[in-house]
């Protein structure tokens, strides 16, 4: 398989199921749904959405089944994108190339677009179709797997933890905890979600579960790695920011070289966590690699 | 039966159950859960909480059973006040008596505390405790409705038309919106709800969500006729806030005494909408008269 096609063609399907989400705008609430629709449409990779995709298709389901649930992770991620970028947090005015969601819309409009985008994901896990391949139960439990991967457990826990060390000199451990509770837990939960709805045994479930703990840590990994080296302008936002607002990092804890190494244990990791699996985990083998390797 | 005795042991029951909902603080994230328990202990009346639990009784279920839907919804209530309070929204410096949220804590961590709440409160729905009377696709319907209620379509889109039409001259139908939409839609959320989770057939969830809708407004006017004339020691806040910041309010497009009117008329509309019911659904007739009775 070619990833490439692969990543294209699963993204059309999501931006087309995202763009049914909300309304367009109109009433008297426009003003909130402009403002979610702003940062959802602007120019995400869609990683979650696929990586949910990729976990059902892994199991032997069916990959466009789990759509409302695959649209609930990217508007997850999108509300967690605006409030990190709000000024009391880490106040940036750009995000893929494009000014923030409070340099538009105001302060006030855009934590009532991410309050509203976290809220709405919730709504959209309820839309999945039901069936004697999906029992409602799998639904709960999936539902209960995002709550935990995005609450004071998961990515809330590690946002928290991530500002309260900005300039500080942490532990290790502390690194590896903003990591897997920032970005690490949902990245997880989002395969982790497709595997379930996908039909998976409970040893499958498990072991894509171990590959997405694995590729969510080297992720960020790579992400700190990139906002090291990368090229503003493919990624759509200044590099070294990190390091102006003292943010604990992987290189700042363990250097580049360390960090660059992580990032490759982590992905074999990943990859021998799903020896059980055939041909059809073959996208997230390939996407374990792809997510070292992109230069954004 | 004695409301007041109903009000405080169904109070003590949710108090119980919220002191359960987080971990005592402690470990990297334990900024946030320190947050998040402030001001979800500052004092409220746990009205949704209640008024979910009347609303299983209503229908002959069980309100302890409720309990973790019951506390979802106070979560819910708490984040959407520490959002309120920002500066960048109302700029609340107290709240209840006490300093708000983000004065204590900062803003960064009190955005990310009304985050947690509200991710919190949908992890809490999934503890219900499934059975032969409350089938899962029951709980599905529940997260539903919460969901609607408390997102762009419900609270968040309120709150949005809110802070948008300060200091303008808007037409009726806008405050009515901000109200059914800003504190009504929860509400009625709450007892429908716990009418859905205590086993309730069609038309009794039907008719109590009714109940609901017309006592959400109630509540909403009844609020804005105390910040006009309350007594500022009772309600631990300053009264008048909501002319000083020239908010949308039913005294001020329609008059006190249209508003005093409008929330008997409400609270009437509400007790016949529970005609069907017994005795059981005694608490929810008495609450609707509380709701416009009370002095905070």
């Amino acid at each position: 398989m070619e990833l490439r096609a692969y990543l294209e063609q699963k993204r059309e399907l999501v931006e087309a199921a995202l763009a049914r989400v909300f309304p367009e705008p109109g009433g008297p609430a426009e003003d909130v749904v402009k403002a979610m629709r702003y940062s959802l449409f602007a120019g995400g990779k869609r990683l979650r959405p696929i990586l949910c995709i990729a976990g059902a298709e892994a199991v032997g389901g069916e990959g466009q089944g789990v759509m409302p649930v695959a649209c609930a992770l990217e508007l997850i991620h999108t509300y967690s994108l605006i409030h990190d970028d709000l000024p009391a947090m880490d106040n940036d005015d750009l995000r893929r190339g494009k000014p923030t969601n409070h340099k538009v819309y105001g302060e006030a409009v855009a934590i009532l677009a991410g309050d509203g985008l976290l809220t709405e994901a919730f709504h959209q896990m309820t839309n999945m179709k039901l069936s004697k391949e999906l029992r409602p139960e799998a639904l709960l439990r999936v539902i209960r797997i995002v709550a935990e991967a995005s609450g004071y457990e998961g990515m809330v826990g590690g946002q928290v933890t991530d500002i309260r060390s900005e300039g500080k000199a942490v532990e290790p451990r502390v690194v590896e905890f903003i990591h897997t509770h920032k970005t690490g837990a949902i990245i997880a939960a989002s395969v982790a979600s497709g595997a379930i709805l996908g039909g998976g045994t409970a040893a499958e479930v498990k072991a894509i579960r171990r590959y997405g703990e694995s590729i969510g840590l080297a992720f960020q990994v790579a992400d700190d790695i990139l906002d090291v080296e990368g090229d503003s302008a493919k990624m759509g936002k200044s590099v070294g920011g990190d390091a102006r607002k003292q943010k604990v990092t992987y290189p700042s804890v363990f250097g580049l070289a360390r960090s660059r190494e992580a990032q490759k244990e982590l992905v074999d990791h990943a990859i021998r966590a799903l020896k059980m699996f055939d041909h059809k985990a073959d996208p997230l083998r390939q996407i374990a690699i792809y997510i070292i390797e992109r230069k954004k």
